[in-house]
Protein backbone atom coordinates (compact mmCIF):
# COMPACT_ATOMS: atom_id res chain seq x y z
CA UNK A 1 0.00 0.00 0.00
CA UNK A 2 3.09 2.31 -0.72
CA UNK A 3 1.40 4.26 -3.21
CA UNK A 4 -1.47 4.44 -0.77
CA UNK A 5 0.75 6.13 1.82
CA UNK A 6 2.31 8.60 -0.43
CA UNK A 7 -1.07 10.20 -1.27
CA UNK A 8 -2.11 9.95 1.59
CA UNK A 9 1.28 12.08 2.76
CA UNK A 10 0.73 14.26 0.00
CA UNK A 11 -2.71 15.33 0.84
CA UNK A 12 -1.16 15.89 4.34
CA UNK A 13 1.42 17.99 3.00
CA UNK A 14 -0.67 20.38 1.46
CA UNK A 15 -2.77 20.49 -1.50
CA UNK A 16 -1.27 18.51 -4.03
CA UNK A 17 1.66 20.55 -5.08
CA UNK A 18 3.14 16.75 -5.69
CA UNK A 19 7.04 17.73 -4.19
CA UNK A 20 6.92 14.18 -2.67
CA UNK A 21 6.41 12.38 -5.41
CA UNK A 22 8.87 11.26 -8.65
CA UNK A 23 7.04 12.30 -11.72
CA UNK A 24 7.31 10.37 -14.89
CA UNK A 25 8.73 12.22 -17.72
CA UNK A 26 10.52 9.64 -19.41
CA UNK A 27 8.20 8.06 -22.84
CA UNK A 28 10.36 4.95 -22.91
CA UNK A 29 10.13 3.83 -19.23
CA UNK A 30 8.86 0.41 -19.25
CA UNK A 31 5.87 1.13 -16.87
CA UNK A 32 5.11 3.69 -19.74
CA UNK A 33 5.24 1.45 -22.42
CA UNK A 34 3.26 -1.46 -20.56
CA UNK A 35 0.58 1.33 -20.14
CA UNK A 36 0.71 1.96 -23.79
CA UNK A 37 0.15 -1.03 -25.23
CA UNK A 38 -3.64 -1.39 -23.92
CA UNK A 39 -4.18 0.71 -26.96
CA UNK A 40 -3.98 -2.49 -28.62
CA UNK A 41 -6.57 -5.30 -28.09
CA UNK A 42 -4.13 -7.94 -28.03
CA UNK A 43 -1.94 -6.86 -24.95
CA UNK A 44 -5.55 -6.21 -22.81
CA UNK A 45 -6.62 -9.32 -23.44
CA UNK A 46 -3.45 -10.85 -21.98
CA UNK A 47 -3.09 -8.50 -19.22
CA UNK A 48 -6.67 -8.17 -18.73
CA UNK A 49 -6.88 -4.26 -17.97
CA UNK A 50 -7.63 -1.42 -20.05
CA UNK A 51 -7.24 2.45 -20.17
CA UNK A 52 -10.49 4.50 -19.03
CA UNK A 53 -9.16 8.35 -20.64
CA UNK A 54 -10.83 11.31 -19.08
CA UNK A 55 -12.06 12.68 -15.98
CA UNK A 56 -15.46 11.92 -16.44
CA UNK A 57 -14.37 7.94 -17.03
CA UNK A 58 -11.75 8.27 -14.50
CA UNK A 59 -14.55 9.49 -12.05
CA UNK A 60 -17.12 6.31 -13.11
CA UNK A 61 -14.62 3.51 -13.09
CA UNK A 62 -13.01 4.89 -9.22
CA UNK A 63 -16.84 4.33 -7.74
CA UNK A 64 -16.82 0.12 -9.00
CA UNK A 65 -14.72 -1.07 -5.79
CA UNK A 66 -11.73 -2.57 -7.04
CA UNK A 67 -11.94 -1.48 -11.23
CA UNK A 68 -9.62 0.98 -10.98
CA UNK A 69 -5.77 -0.43 -10.73
CA UNK A 70 -4.01 2.90 -10.63
CA UNK A 71 -4.46 6.37 -12.28
CA UNK A 72 -2.08 8.72 -14.28
CA UNK A 73 -2.35 12.24 -13.80
CA UNK A 74 -0.66 15.41 -14.23
CA UNK A 75 -0.42 17.56 -11.96
CA UNK A 76 -2.57 20.06 -13.18
CA UNK A 77 -5.30 18.03 -13.75
CA UNK A 78 -4.97 16.46 -10.45
CA UNK A 79 -5.59 19.34 -8.53
CA UNK A 80 -8.60 20.52 -10.66
CA UNK A 81 -10.01 17.47 -9.62
CA UNK A 82 -9.01 17.12 -6.07
CA UNK A 83 -12.69 14.64 -5.70
CA UNK A 84 -11.07 11.97 -7.69
CA UNK A 85 -7.67 11.87 -6.22
CA UNK A 86 -9.56 12.23 -3.01
CA UNK A 87 -11.48 8.73 -3.99
CA UNK A 88 -8.24 6.94 -5.66
CA UNK A 89 -6.89 8.18 -1.81
CA UNK A 90 -9.54 6.19 -0.07
CA UNK A 91 -9.35 2.93 -2.00
CA UNK A 92 -5.67 3.00 -2.19
CA UNK A 93 -5.35 3.23 -5.88
CA UNK A 94 -2.02 4.66 -6.65
CA UNK A 95 -1.60 7.94 -8.80
CA UNK A 96 1.38 8.33 -10.74
CA UNK A 97 2.26 11.86 -11.67
CA UNK A 98 2.86 12.43 -15.14
CA UNK A 99 4.69 14.95 -17.29
CA UNK A 100 2.39 16.32 -20.34
CA UNK A 101 4.76 14.68 -22.78
CA UNK A 102 4.19 10.90 -21.07
CA UNK A 103 0.24 11.81 -21.19
CA UNK A 104 0.31 12.66 -24.56
CA UNK A 105 2.21 9.70 -25.06
CA UNK A 106 -0.46 7.75 -23.21
CA UNK A 107 -3.33 9.46 -24.24
CA UNK A 108 -5.46 8.53 -27.38
CA UNK A 109 -7.16 12.28 -27.72
CA UNK A 110 -5.53 15.06 -29.94
CA UNK A 111 -6.35 17.07 -26.56
CA UNK A 112 -5.86 14.83 -23.36
CA UNK A 113 -7.05 16.42 -20.11
CA UNK A 114 -4.55 14.74 -18.34
CA UNK A 115 -6.41 11.59 -16.68
CA UNK A 116 -5.92 8.47 -17.20
CA UNK A 117 -7.00 4.62 -14.94
CA UNK A 118 -5.88 1.76 -15.52
CA UNK A 119 -9.11 -0.69 -15.12
CA UNK A 120 -9.62 -4.34 -14.73
CA UNK A 121 -11.85 -5.43 -17.53
CA UNK A 122 -15.68 -5.34 -16.10
CA UNK A 123 -17.41 -7.43 -18.12
CA UNK A 124 -19.48 -10.43 -16.69
CA UNK A 125 -20.73 -13.39 -17.67
CA UNK A 126 -24.24 -13.60 -19.86
CA UNK A 127 -26.24 -15.56 -17.44
CA UNK A 128 -24.97 -13.08 -14.71
CA UNK A 129 -25.96 -9.65 -16.75
CA UNK A 130 -29.43 -11.16 -18.16
CA UNK A 131 -31.00 -13.25 -15.47
CA UNK A 132 -34.42 -14.06 -15.73
CA UNK A 133 -36.80 -11.00 -15.08
CA UNK A 134 -34.45 -8.70 -17.24
CA UNK A 135 -36.97 -6.19 -18.89
CA UNK A 136 -34.73 -4.44 -21.47
CA UNK A 137 -31.18 -5.61 -23.33
CA UNK A 138 -29.42 -4.33 -25.99
CA UNK A 139 -27.62 -6.80 -28.31
CA UNK A 140 -24.67 -5.29 -30.21
CA UNK A 141 -24.35 -7.76 -33.29
CA UNK A 142 -22.05 -6.47 -35.60
CA UNK A 143 -21.20 -3.03 -34.27
CA UNK A 144 -18.03 -2.25 -35.74
CA UNK A 145 -17.16 1.61 -35.12
CA UNK A 146 -16.63 2.23 -31.65
CA UNK A 147 -17.89 5.75 -31.11
CA UNK A 148 -21.45 3.96 -32.19
CA UNK A 149 -20.74 1.46 -30.19
CA UNK A 150 -19.88 3.30 -27.06
CA UNK A 151 -22.60 5.60 -28.01
CA UNK A 152 -25.47 2.79 -27.84
CA UNK A 153 -23.51 1.74 -24.45
CA UNK A 154 -24.54 4.91 -23.18
CA UNK A 155 -27.83 5.27 -24.50
CA UNK A 156 -28.65 1.97 -22.88
CA UNK A 157 -27.68 3.16 -19.33
CA UNK A 158 -29.63 6.41 -19.83
CA UNK A 159 -32.85 4.15 -20.87
CA UNK A 160 -32.27 1.98 -17.71
CA UNK A 161 -31.37 -1.15 -19.91
CA UNK A 162 -30.32 -3.80 -17.63
CA UNK A 163 -27.04 -4.73 -19.39
CA UNK A 164 -26.03 -4.65 -23.07
CA UNK A 165 -24.51 -7.90 -24.80
CA UNK A 166 -21.11 -6.87 -27.70
CA UNK A 167 -21.48 -10.19 -29.67
CA UNK A 168 -18.06 -11.60 -31.08
CA UNK A 169 -18.17 -9.91 -34.28
CA UNK A 170 -18.96 -6.09 -32.63
CA UNK A 171 -16.03 -4.01 -31.66
CA UNK A 172 -14.06 -4.52 -28.03
CA UNK A 173 -16.14 -2.72 -25.56
CA UNK A 174 -12.30 -1.98 -24.08
CA UNK A 175 -11.59 -0.06 -27.09
CA UNK A 176 -10.21 3.43 -26.25
CA UNK A 177 -12.68 5.26 -28.04
CA UNK A 178 -15.81 2.95 -27.49
CA UNK A 179 -14.80 3.59 -23.95
CA UNK A 180 -14.73 7.42 -24.17
CA UNK A 181 -17.67 7.46 -25.94
CA UNK A 182 -19.91 5.30 -23.57
CA UNK A 183 -19.18 8.06 -21.03
CA UNK A 184 -18.63 6.24 -17.62
CA UNK A 185 -21.42 4.08 -19.09
CA UNK A 186 -19.31 0.97 -19.13
CA UNK A 187 -18.67 0.96 -15.55
CA UNK A 188 -22.59 1.54 -14.56
CA UNK A 189 -24.35 -1.52 -15.67
CA UNK A 190 -23.06 -4.99 -17.22
CA UNK A 191 -21.32 -5.62 -20.20
CA UNK A 192 -20.85 -9.07 -21.99
CA UNK A 193 -18.40 -9.69 -24.45
CA UNK A 194 -17.30 -11.94 -26.93
CA UNK A 195 -20.28 -14.10 -26.96
CA UNK A 196 -21.74 -15.38 -30.41
CA UNK A 197 -25.63 -13.54 -31.91
CA UNK A 198 -27.08 -16.88 -31.71
CA UNK A 199 -26.06 -18.10 -28.08
CA UNK A 200 -27.04 -14.22 -26.91
CA UNK A 201 -30.13 -14.77 -28.33
CA UNK A 202 -30.60 -18.19 -26.62
CA UNK A 203 -30.29 -16.91 -23.57
CA UNK A 204 -32.05 -13.51 -23.51
CA UNK A 205 -34.93 -15.94 -24.73
CA UNK A 206 -34.63 -18.49 -22.50
CA UNK A 207 -34.81 -15.11 -19.98
CA UNK A 208 -38.26 -14.66 -20.50
CA UNK A 209 -37.40 -11.61 -23.46
CA UNK A 210 -39.17 -11.07 -27.01
CA UNK A 211 -36.13 -10.50 -29.10
CA UNK A 212 -36.73 -7.51 -31.35
CA UNK A 213 -34.12 -6.81 -34.33
CA UNK A 214 -33.73 -3.34 -35.34
CA UNK A 215 -33.31 -2.93 -39.25
CA UNK A 216 -34.53 -0.82 -41.70
CA UNK A 217 -35.84 -3.48 -43.61
CA UNK A 218 -38.27 -4.28 -40.97
CA UNK A 219 -42.12 -5.49 -41.34
CA UNK A 220 -43.54 -3.46 -38.31
CA UNK A 221 -42.36 -0.27 -37.72
CA UNK A 222 -41.72 0.72 -34.18
CA UNK A 223 -45.12 2.27 -33.43
CA UNK A 224 -46.66 -0.66 -34.78
CA UNK A 225 -44.52 -3.29 -32.33
CA UNK A 226 -45.45 -4.54 -29.23
CA UNK A 227 -43.09 -3.64 -26.65
CA UNK A 228 -44.38 -4.04 -23.50
CA UNK A 229 -43.15 -7.11 -22.33
CA UNK A 230 -39.43 -7.52 -21.66
CA UNK A 231 -37.22 -7.11 -24.58
CA UNK A 232 -33.80 -7.50 -25.70
CA UNK A 233 -33.00 -5.20 -29.46
CA UNK A 234 -30.72 -6.49 -31.74
CA UNK A 235 -28.40 -3.53 -33.09
CA UNK A 236 -26.46 -4.36 -36.16
CA UNK A 237 -23.93 -2.80 -38.42
CA UNK A 238 -24.64 1.09 -39.60
CA UNK A 239 -23.48 -0.14 -43.56
CA UNK A 240 -25.16 -3.16 -44.15
CA UNK A 241 -27.58 -3.53 -41.59
CA UNK A 242 -27.97 -7.33 -40.09
CA UNK A 243 -27.12 -10.01 -42.09
CA UNK A 244 -30.26 -12.93 -42.99
CA UNK A 245 -29.12 -14.81 -40.09
CA UNK A 246 -29.10 -12.88 -37.35
CA UNK A 247 -32.71 -11.26 -38.58
CA UNK A 248 -34.35 -14.96 -38.57
CA UNK A 249 -33.25 -15.17 -34.83
CA UNK A 250 -35.60 -12.51 -34.24
CA UNK A 251 -39.16 -12.88 -32.80
CA UNK A 252 -39.71 -9.32 -34.66
CA UNK A 253 -37.51 -7.18 -37.23
CA UNK A 254 -38.86 -3.56 -36.34
CA UNK A 255 -38.22 -0.21 -38.59
CA UNK A 256 -37.61 2.93 -37.21
CA UNK A 257 -40.07 4.80 -39.68
CA UNK A 258 -38.50 7.42 -42.28
CA UNK A 259 -40.88 10.21 -42.76
CA UNK A 260 -38.65 12.47 -44.60
CA UNK A 261 -35.99 11.47 -48.00
CA UNK A 262 -33.21 10.00 -45.50
CA UNK A 263 -32.42 6.46 -46.24
CA UNK A 264 -31.46 5.18 -43.01
CA UNK A 265 -30.97 6.39 -39.55
CA UNK A 266 -27.24 6.47 -37.80
CA UNK A 267 -27.05 3.16 -36.08
CA UNK A 268 -26.69 4.69 -32.38
CA UNK A 269 -29.68 7.49 -33.18
CA UNK A 270 -31.54 4.24 -34.15
CA UNK A 271 -30.97 2.62 -31.26
CA UNK A 272 -31.83 5.64 -29.10
CA UNK A 273 -34.98 5.64 -30.72
CA UNK A 274 -36.22 2.23 -29.95
CA UNK A 275 -34.67 1.62 -26.51
CA UNK A 276 -36.44 4.99 -25.53
CA UNK A 277 -39.34 3.36 -26.70
CA UNK A 278 -39.36 0.34 -25.33
CA UNK A 279 -38.55 2.27 -21.74
CA UNK A 280 -41.70 4.79 -22.44
CA UNK A 281 -44.13 1.91 -23.34
CA UNK A 282 -43.04 -0.26 -20.43
CA UNK A 283 -43.33 2.14 -18.13
CA UNK A 284 -46.59 3.24 -19.32
CA UNK A 285 -47.92 0.35 -17.82
CA UNK B 1 -22.06 21.58 -72.76
CA UNK B 2 -18.73 20.50 -73.68
CA UNK B 3 -17.72 18.72 -70.65
CA UNK B 4 -21.57 16.81 -71.12
CA UNK B 5 -20.32 15.97 -74.57
CA UNK B 6 -17.25 14.31 -73.46
CA UNK B 7 -19.22 12.56 -71.16
CA UNK B 8 -21.72 10.55 -73.31
CA UNK B 9 -18.85 10.19 -75.82
CA UNK B 10 -17.04 8.60 -73.28
CA UNK B 11 -20.09 6.84 -72.55
CA UNK B 12 -20.75 5.67 -76.32
CA UNK B 13 -17.15 4.62 -76.54
CA UNK B 14 -17.41 1.85 -73.93
CA UNK B 15 -17.59 1.75 -70.46
CA UNK B 16 -15.83 4.15 -68.64
CA UNK B 17 -12.10 3.53 -69.78
CA UNK B 18 -11.44 7.48 -69.99
CA UNK B 19 -8.76 7.57 -72.46
CA UNK B 20 -10.60 10.53 -74.25
CA UNK B 21 -10.06 12.63 -70.83
CA UNK B 22 -6.80 13.93 -69.33
CA UNK B 23 -6.47 13.24 -66.09
CA UNK B 24 -5.54 15.40 -62.73
CA UNK B 25 -2.26 14.38 -61.62
CA UNK B 26 -0.68 17.20 -60.26
CA UNK B 27 -1.69 18.00 -56.75
CA UNK B 28 -0.47 21.34 -56.82
CA UNK B 29 -2.41 22.54 -60.06
CA UNK B 30 -4.77 25.58 -59.39
CA UNK B 31 -7.60 24.04 -59.77
CA UNK B 32 -6.87 21.43 -57.12
CA UNK B 33 -5.81 24.29 -54.84
CA UNK B 34 -9.13 26.61 -55.29
CA UNK B 35 -10.94 22.84 -54.18
CA UNK B 36 -8.82 21.93 -51.23
CA UNK B 37 -9.37 25.41 -49.99
CA UNK B 38 -13.03 25.33 -49.83
CA UNK B 39 -12.38 22.98 -46.52
CA UNK B 40 -11.82 26.51 -45.00
CA UNK B 41 -14.91 28.19 -44.10
CA UNK B 42 -13.98 31.50 -45.53
CA UNK B 43 -13.33 30.54 -48.70
CA UNK B 44 -16.64 28.91 -49.01
CA UNK B 45 -18.91 31.91 -48.00
CA UNK B 46 -16.00 33.91 -50.62
CA UNK B 47 -17.15 31.92 -53.21
CA UNK B 48 -20.23 30.31 -52.24
CA UNK B 49 -19.37 26.72 -52.98
CA UNK B 50 -18.48 23.91 -50.85
CA UNK B 51 -17.30 20.31 -51.45
CA UNK B 52 -19.59 17.15 -50.46
CA UNK B 53 -17.99 14.06 -50.05
CA UNK B 54 -18.49 10.14 -50.69
CA UNK B 55 -20.81 8.59 -53.46
CA UNK B 56 -24.03 8.82 -51.41
CA UNK B 57 -23.33 13.12 -50.74
CA UNK B 58 -22.42 13.21 -54.68
CA UNK B 59 -25.71 10.86 -55.60
CA UNK B 60 -27.72 13.25 -53.48
CA UNK B 61 -26.17 16.67 -54.62
CA UNK B 62 -27.11 15.60 -58.34
CA UNK B 63 -30.98 14.93 -57.07
CA UNK B 64 -31.45 19.08 -56.59
CA UNK B 65 -31.22 20.71 -59.86
CA UNK B 66 -28.41 23.08 -60.47
CA UNK B 67 -27.12 22.34 -56.93
CA UNK B 68 -23.93 20.33 -58.27
CA UNK B 69 -21.00 22.16 -60.22
CA UNK B 70 -18.82 20.09 -61.08
CA UNK B 71 -17.50 16.49 -60.14
CA UNK B 72 -14.03 14.94 -59.00
CA UNK B 73 -13.60 11.22 -59.52
CA UNK B 74 -10.97 8.67 -59.60
CA UNK B 75 -11.17 6.40 -62.65
CA UNK B 76 -12.42 3.31 -60.29
CA UNK B 77 -14.89 5.14 -58.72
CA UNK B 78 -16.42 6.45 -61.40
CA UNK B 79 -16.84 2.89 -63.39
CA UNK B 80 -18.31 1.77 -59.61
CA UNK B 81 -20.63 4.05 -59.82
CA UNK B 82 -22.07 4.28 -63.88
CA UNK B 83 -25.73 6.02 -61.98
CA UNK B 84 -23.86 9.05 -60.84
CA UNK B 85 -22.13 9.57 -63.71
CA UNK B 86 -25.31 9.37 -65.57
CA UNK B 87 -26.99 11.54 -63.97
CA UNK B 88 -23.93 14.02 -63.56
CA UNK B 89 -24.41 13.74 -67.61
CA UNK B 90 -27.80 14.22 -67.78
CA UNK B 91 -27.37 17.62 -65.99
CA UNK B 92 -24.32 19.23 -67.44
CA UNK B 93 -22.01 18.62 -64.60
CA UNK B 94 -18.53 18.03 -65.94
CA UNK B 95 -16.26 15.08 -63.99
CA UNK B 96 -12.90 15.82 -63.94
CA UNK B 97 -11.20 12.88 -64.24
CA UNK B 98 -8.57 12.66 -60.94
CA UNK B 99 -5.30 10.76 -59.81
CA UNK B 100 -5.58 8.49 -56.22
CA UNK B 101 -3.01 11.23 -55.68
CA UNK B 102 -4.89 14.27 -56.10
CA UNK B 103 -7.87 12.70 -54.56
CA UNK B 104 -6.72 12.14 -51.49
CA UNK B 105 -5.20 15.29 -51.47
CA UNK B 106 -8.70 16.99 -52.17
CA UNK B 107 -10.89 14.92 -49.57
CA UNK B 108 -10.67 14.90 -45.90
CA UNK B 109 -11.23 11.28 -45.12
CA UNK B 110 -8.60 8.81 -44.32
CA UNK B 111 -9.81 6.55 -46.88
CA UNK B 112 -11.50 8.59 -49.89
CA UNK B 113 -13.94 6.74 -51.83
CA UNK B 114 -12.96 8.83 -54.73
CA UNK B 115 -15.58 10.94 -55.66
CA UNK B 116 -16.34 14.55 -54.41
CA UNK B 117 -18.79 17.38 -55.58
CA UNK B 118 -17.88 20.68 -55.83
CA UNK B 119 -21.74 22.37 -55.07
CA UNK B 120 -23.31 25.49 -54.53
CA UNK B 121 -24.52 26.93 -50.78
CA UNK B 122 -27.99 25.43 -50.64
CA UNK B 123 -29.45 26.74 -47.67
CA UNK B 124 -32.19 29.13 -47.84
CA UNK B 125 -33.59 32.36 -45.94
CA UNK B 126 -35.37 31.71 -42.57
CA UNK B 127 -38.91 32.74 -43.80
CA UNK B 128 -38.71 30.30 -47.02
CA UNK B 129 -37.81 27.66 -44.95
CA UNK B 130 -39.72 28.23 -41.67
CA UNK B 131 -43.76 29.08 -43.26
CA UNK B 132 -46.70 29.45 -41.34
CA UNK B 133 -48.05 26.07 -41.21
CA UNK B 134 -44.75 24.45 -40.42
CA UNK B 135 -44.84 21.30 -38.29
CA UNK B 136 -41.50 20.11 -37.12
CA UNK B 137 -38.90 22.00 -36.76
CA UNK B 138 -35.15 21.80 -35.17
CA UNK B 139 -32.65 24.26 -34.25
CA UNK B 140 -29.50 24.30 -33.31
CA UNK B 141 -28.12 26.85 -30.15
CA UNK B 142 -24.96 25.86 -29.72
CA UNK B 143 -23.91 22.76 -31.27
CA UNK B 144 -20.12 23.18 -31.84
CA UNK B 145 -19.54 19.67 -32.94
CA UNK B 146 -19.71 18.90 -36.99
CA UNK B 147 -20.60 15.32 -36.70
CA UNK B 148 -23.08 16.15 -33.68
CA UNK B 149 -24.73 18.93 -36.27
CA UNK B 150 -24.42 16.44 -39.40
CA UNK B 151 -26.19 13.46 -37.61
CA UNK B 152 -28.98 15.95 -35.94
CA UNK B 153 -29.43 17.36 -39.95
CA UNK B 154 -30.21 13.98 -41.05
CA UNK B 155 -32.04 12.33 -38.14
CA UNK B 156 -34.38 15.74 -38.58
CA UNK B 157 -34.83 14.69 -42.19
CA UNK B 158 -35.55 10.85 -41.33
CA UNK B 159 -38.39 12.27 -38.56
CA UNK B 160 -40.05 14.08 -41.30
CA UNK B 161 -38.87 17.39 -39.95
CA UNK B 162 -39.93 20.64 -42.18
CA UNK B 163 -36.62 22.88 -41.24
CA UNK B 164 -33.63 22.99 -39.93
CA UNK B 165 -31.52 26.23 -38.58
CA UNK B 166 -28.37 26.39 -37.91
CA UNK B 167 -27.84 29.64 -35.53
CA UNK B 168 -24.80 31.70 -35.37
CA UNK B 169 -23.13 30.16 -32.68
CA UNK B 170 -23.22 27.00 -34.31
CA UNK B 171 -21.09 25.09 -36.69
CA UNK B 172 -20.78 25.75 -40.28
CA UNK B 173 -23.74 23.22 -42.15
CA UNK B 174 -20.98 23.00 -44.85
CA UNK B 175 -18.52 21.88 -42.69
CA UNK B 176 -17.07 18.43 -44.66
CA UNK B 177 -17.31 16.51 -41.57
CA UNK B 178 -20.87 17.53 -41.03
CA UNK B 179 -21.64 17.05 -44.72
CA UNK B 180 -20.90 14.03 -44.38
CA UNK B 181 -22.78 12.96 -40.99
CA UNK B 182 -25.82 14.35 -42.67
CA UNK B 183 -25.04 11.59 -45.12
CA UNK B 184 -26.78 13.76 -48.07
CA UNK B 185 -29.58 15.43 -45.98
CA UNK B 186 -28.15 18.80 -46.62
CA UNK B 187 -29.53 18.37 -49.75
CA UNK B 188 -32.95 17.05 -48.22
CA UNK B 189 -34.78 19.20 -46.50
CA UNK B 190 -34.36 23.51 -46.21
CA UNK B 191 -31.68 24.20 -44.13
CA UNK B 192 -30.76 28.00 -42.73
CA UNK B 193 -27.86 29.39 -41.59
CA UNK B 194 -26.41 32.26 -39.94
CA UNK B 195 -29.30 33.59 -37.83
CA UNK B 196 -29.51 34.50 -34.44
CA UNK B 197 -31.06 32.27 -31.84
CA UNK B 198 -33.24 35.03 -31.03
CA UNK B 199 -34.43 35.76 -34.21
CA UNK B 200 -34.96 32.16 -35.27
CA UNK B 201 -37.58 31.41 -31.96
CA UNK B 202 -39.02 35.00 -32.87
CA UNK B 203 -39.57 33.88 -36.36
CA UNK B 204 -40.87 30.30 -35.75
CA UNK B 205 -43.03 31.50 -33.05
CA UNK B 206 -44.78 33.94 -35.63
CA UNK B 207 -44.73 30.89 -38.01
CA UNK B 208 -47.78 29.31 -35.47
CA UNK B 209 -44.55 26.44 -33.37
CA UNK B 210 -44.61 25.89 -29.75
CA UNK B 211 -40.95 26.54 -28.87
CA UNK B 212 -39.36 23.24 -26.61
CA UNK B 213 -35.74 23.59 -25.44
CA UNK B 214 -33.86 20.38 -24.88
CA UNK B 215 -32.04 20.50 -21.89
CA UNK B 216 -30.97 17.87 -18.55
CA UNK B 217 -32.37 20.98 -16.59
CA UNK B 218 -36.13 20.06 -17.97
CA UNK B 219 -39.21 21.19 -15.78
CA UNK B 220 -40.93 18.17 -17.88
CA UNK B 221 -39.99 14.73 -19.19
CA UNK B 222 -40.23 14.32 -22.71
CA UNK B 223 -43.26 11.87 -22.03
CA UNK B 224 -45.13 14.82 -19.82
CA UNK B 225 -44.65 17.27 -22.57
CA UNK B 226 -47.46 18.40 -24.74
CA UNK B 227 -45.97 17.51 -28.61
CA UNK B 228 -48.91 17.47 -30.17
CA UNK B 229 -48.99 21.29 -32.35
CA UNK B 230 -46.68 22.43 -34.26
CA UNK B 231 -43.39 22.41 -32.40
CA UNK B 232 -39.48 23.75 -32.79
CA UNK B 233 -36.63 21.78 -31.26
CA UNK B 234 -33.81 24.20 -29.73
CA UNK B 235 -30.55 21.83 -29.22
CA UNK B 236 -27.88 22.65 -27.25
CA UNK B 237 -24.14 22.27 -26.63
CA UNK B 238 -23.49 18.43 -25.51
CA UNK B 239 -20.89 19.17 -23.18
CA UNK B 240 -23.00 22.75 -21.26
CA UNK B 241 -26.59 22.31 -22.67
CA UNK B 242 -28.01 25.26 -23.06
CA UNK B 243 -27.87 28.78 -21.48
CA UNK B 244 -29.76 30.45 -19.60
CA UNK B 245 -30.28 33.01 -22.19
CA UNK B 246 -31.79 30.35 -24.84
CA UNK B 247 -33.78 28.93 -22.31
CA UNK B 248 -35.40 31.62 -21.31
CA UNK B 249 -36.97 31.51 -24.86
CA UNK B 250 -38.30 28.48 -25.15
CA UNK B 251 -42.32 28.42 -23.99
CA UNK B 252 -40.80 25.22 -22.45
CA UNK B 253 -38.03 22.92 -21.11
CA UNK B 254 -38.13 19.24 -21.63
CA UNK B 255 -35.40 16.58 -20.70
CA UNK B 256 -35.08 13.21 -21.58
CA UNK B 257 -36.00 11.30 -18.81
CA UNK B 258 -32.45 9.34 -17.64
CA UNK B 259 -33.50 5.63 -15.98
CA UNK B 260 -30.15 4.30 -15.40
CA UNK B 261 -26.59 6.07 -13.94
CA UNK B 262 -25.83 7.64 -17.18
CA UNK B 263 -25.03 11.85 -16.55
CA UNK B 264 -26.77 12.87 -20.10
CA UNK B 265 -27.45 11.50 -23.82
CA UNK B 266 -24.77 11.98 -26.64
CA UNK B 267 -26.49 15.28 -28.36
CA UNK B 268 -27.36 13.48 -31.65
CA UNK B 269 -29.17 10.58 -29.80
CA UNK B 270 -31.34 13.42 -27.65
CA UNK B 271 -32.29 14.77 -30.40
CA UNK B 272 -33.09 11.97 -32.09
CA UNK B 273 -35.45 10.71 -29.14
CA UNK B 274 -37.52 13.72 -29.24
CA UNK B 275 -37.98 14.56 -32.72
CA UNK B 276 -39.39 10.93 -32.87
CA UNK B 277 -41.68 11.91 -30.23
CA UNK B 278 -42.98 15.03 -31.94
CA UNK B 279 -42.90 12.77 -35.28
CA UNK B 280 -45.06 9.90 -33.15
CA UNK B 281 -47.71 12.00 -31.30
CA UNK B 282 -48.14 14.19 -34.44
CA UNK B 283 -49.27 11.22 -36.58
CA UNK B 284 -51.10 9.77 -33.82
CA UNK B 285 -53.38 12.67 -33.71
Amino acid sequence: MGAADTERDRREAGNGDGMARAELTNTRSPRVKAAKRLAKRAFRERDRIFLAEGPQAVREALKVPGATVELYATAEAENRHPDIAAAASEQGVPIHLTSGEVMAELAQTVTPQGLLAVCRLVHVPLAEAVPAGSRLVALLAHVRDPGNAGTVLRTADAAGADAVVFTDASVDPYNGKCVRASAGSLFHLPVVTGVRVAQAVAHVREAGMRVLAADGAGRVTLDEADLSGPTAWIFGNEAWGLPEEVLALADEVVRVPIYGKAESLNLATAAGVCLYASARVQREK
